[in-house]
């Protein structure tokens, strides 16, 4: 193999952060081959020349023991470390697909690696337009600057765009900031996407004439892959305040591109669907405030939709925490974004709710605004739960 | 809520069987919450009519205890399950992305729900047209019926196109069958897609021309949203004899998409970068077969990788078993296709190999190629020891 002679990179490093167990030197050792693993895939004694095995192989930053990390069940493990490994930025590119495949592609496949964080430098970040509204941009969409977001969700699956249409007035009328689709609606034949989004549009925007308030309806333009663009201008053209997005279905980067496309320019909501797979189990995959913070608001959503603890799904009170704080931490110049816990929260959990999420959070609550009395009663009686919280809760 | 006067629905249902663990009272209650959680996310007694609760609701067709399924591990597990429930067809509609959704979506957040296996029926198959090549395809295109394919992966990342191309030359000299980019391998300025894939897919034909055999170069058109499309025209144009794709980098559905495409008709080679991550965990994500077999099967690939055991990755030989199976096993009029298995294969495992994968299968080998003696000579070898191993195993 003759010399790479070309080979001359600016030296330029981003940085990924991997939990793993084993001995000090298991664990060194492993951390070697994840800098293989992740660029060259091959054996380190047969790569062909030295600027290769200089300035493409990944290098291992820092190993450190977990008992100086912040979750607390690994810190208790003495055999579990934490290890940054920095890749040449040029590996990666200008490519979202591609940064994804250098941080975690062949890795994801290997059990007792957890992805932690990742540090990203200007010279990467410039490829990333992130969220375009965040959370001060859809405040001033909203007009709304001294409380949490109200959001929830036109369902079941099975309803008319008729009879969602009706349920989306009466939840503007009640108050509910966001209206968006249940993540299930689609384009099904029971209920047609261009006949839904114009009805609920219309239904909202009536509701907004009636209240002098603003509430947006966001469709779900989760679709085919040949589908999608032509889903979010027909939702743009029909009067969408927003869009709802599912990236574990279309793949991350069709986040990056809706968001990136001045054309449509409306605010993102991300949904965790099939998504959250990569983030079960604590010794593998990606932590969730990696996941559903840093590369979600990467990626450019406005605001993330997770599983809340208290609800119906397994997230604890921690990794909700981190996800909140990975949503709106400073990153660069991306727009800190919206952490939407959501799945079985309840009317009665709002005050814990606020406290817990702070001013800057969207509370997404779907069936439990169905129970008991009215539901024109029951959002304004959410509205009332959220501001009273939110008095006694400081701005961020 | 005014009655749903228009929902009436084939009642044809497809179904999606998943494990569970529990006694037989928690499987059956969580059983029961996933057939609302797929569906309609809402709660059971506050579904607004009657229609909705018959024809939108997933179902439970069986509950079996693990006893007396195929793995072993929980077949000893008396408080393993298997559940089998049955979703309406029109729920999933036409779409991929949406199948997906209620296939797995928001379980996909559960722990404890491992997912096994689905069976569509054909009204819902007529949707996907699968893989255009698949094993016969394949074969045709080559003009080899009797053994085993060659394949390996140009690398490492680093190298320039120049010396990427002399590097292809040489082993389609050798007479490897497929010789597919590195995934690692995108539009970085030290190797341009087009470059690379002009200079390499000539290198190919140059070698072929002289061999009189067939090798096919398969670029990484793994890319950008935006661009996937207009890399995979691109490298039709300069010559490529396929394409490889992530489509856990890229979204499950741009893998259909790319393979319906008539403009570009050539073979799809899958890679499970980042994908495999679902896989991960005995208790949850989707099992190795379902989704490097059956779905990826579905989304149109023609050949899947996937780790070997017996290499750097830790599936056991039972999950490559059931993955081969899944990969060539009868599929309404989906063509079978090619188990590729992978990472980190040795020349001295060809034997095994083919013994354990059969005749219908294709050895993908990378780093190995490049140890010991001249690259050309060690590909000679490779193909020798299949030709060997393939004497001595029946036709599958």
């Amino acid at each position: 193999m003759p010399a790479s002679a070309t080979l001359s990179l600016s030296g330029e490093r981003f940085t990924a952060v991997y939990r793993l167990s084993g001995t000090a030197a298991e664990v060194e050792a492993r951390a070697r081959a994840i800098c293989l693993e992740q660029t060259v895939e091959f054996p380190e004694a047969l790569i062909p020349n030295q600027a290769i095995r200089t300035q493409i192989v990944g290098t291992i930053a820092e190993i450190k023991p977990c008992s100086s990390c912040s979750d607390s069940s690994s810190a208790q493990n003495p055999n579990s470390f934490e290890v940054s490994i920095r890749y040449p930025i040029e590996a990666a590119g200008r490519e979202f697909t591609q940064l994804l495949n250098v941080l975690f592609g062949n890795v994801a496949l290997q059990p007792g690696v957890r992805f932690q964080r990742i540090d990203l430098p200007p010279a990467l970040l410039q490829h990333y337009t992130g969220p375009r509204f965040g959370i001060a941009g859809l405040r001033q969409q909203l007009g709304i600057t001294d409380r949490p977001l109200l959001c929830t969700a036109l369902k079941p699956m099975g309803l008319s765009p008729t009879e969602l249409a009706d349920m989306a007035y009466r939840l503007a009328r009640g108050g509910i900031d966001l209206i968006k689709d249940d993540h299930g609606l689609s384009d099904q034949t029971f209920c047609p996407f261009d006949e839904r989004v114009s009805r609920c549009a219309e239904a909202i925007a009536r509701a907004n004439q009636q209240t002098g308030r603003t509430s947006l309806y966001l469709p779900n333009v989760t679709a085919p892959a040949d589908e999608l663009d032509a889903r979010a201008e027909r939702a743009c053209e029909r009067g969408a305040g927003g869009l709802l997005l599912c990236p574990g279905l279309t793949g991350l980067d069709s986040l990056r591109r809706l968001a990136a496309d001045d054309q449509i320019a409306l605010p993102i909501l991300s949904h965790p669907a099939l998504l959250g797979g990569l983030s079960l189990g604590s010794s593998q995959g990606l932590a969730q405030d990696l996941l559903f913070g840093t590369l979600t608001r990467l990626a450019g959503a406005d605001a993330t939709i997770f599983p809340s603890f208290g609800g119906r799904f397994a997230f604890t009170a921690a990794e909700c925490q981190a996800i909140t704080i990975a949503a709106r931490a400073p990153l660069d110049r991306l727009a800190p974004i919206w952490p939407v816990p959501a799945g079985g929260m309840r009317l009665e959990q709002v005050p814990e709710l606020v406290t817990f999420y702070g001013q800057d959070s969207m509370l997404l609550i779907g069936g439990d605004l169905h129970a008991g009395e009215e539901l024109t009663a029951r959002c304004q009686a959410f509205l009332r739960l959220v501001r009273q919280a939110s008095k006694q809760t400081p701005n961020d």
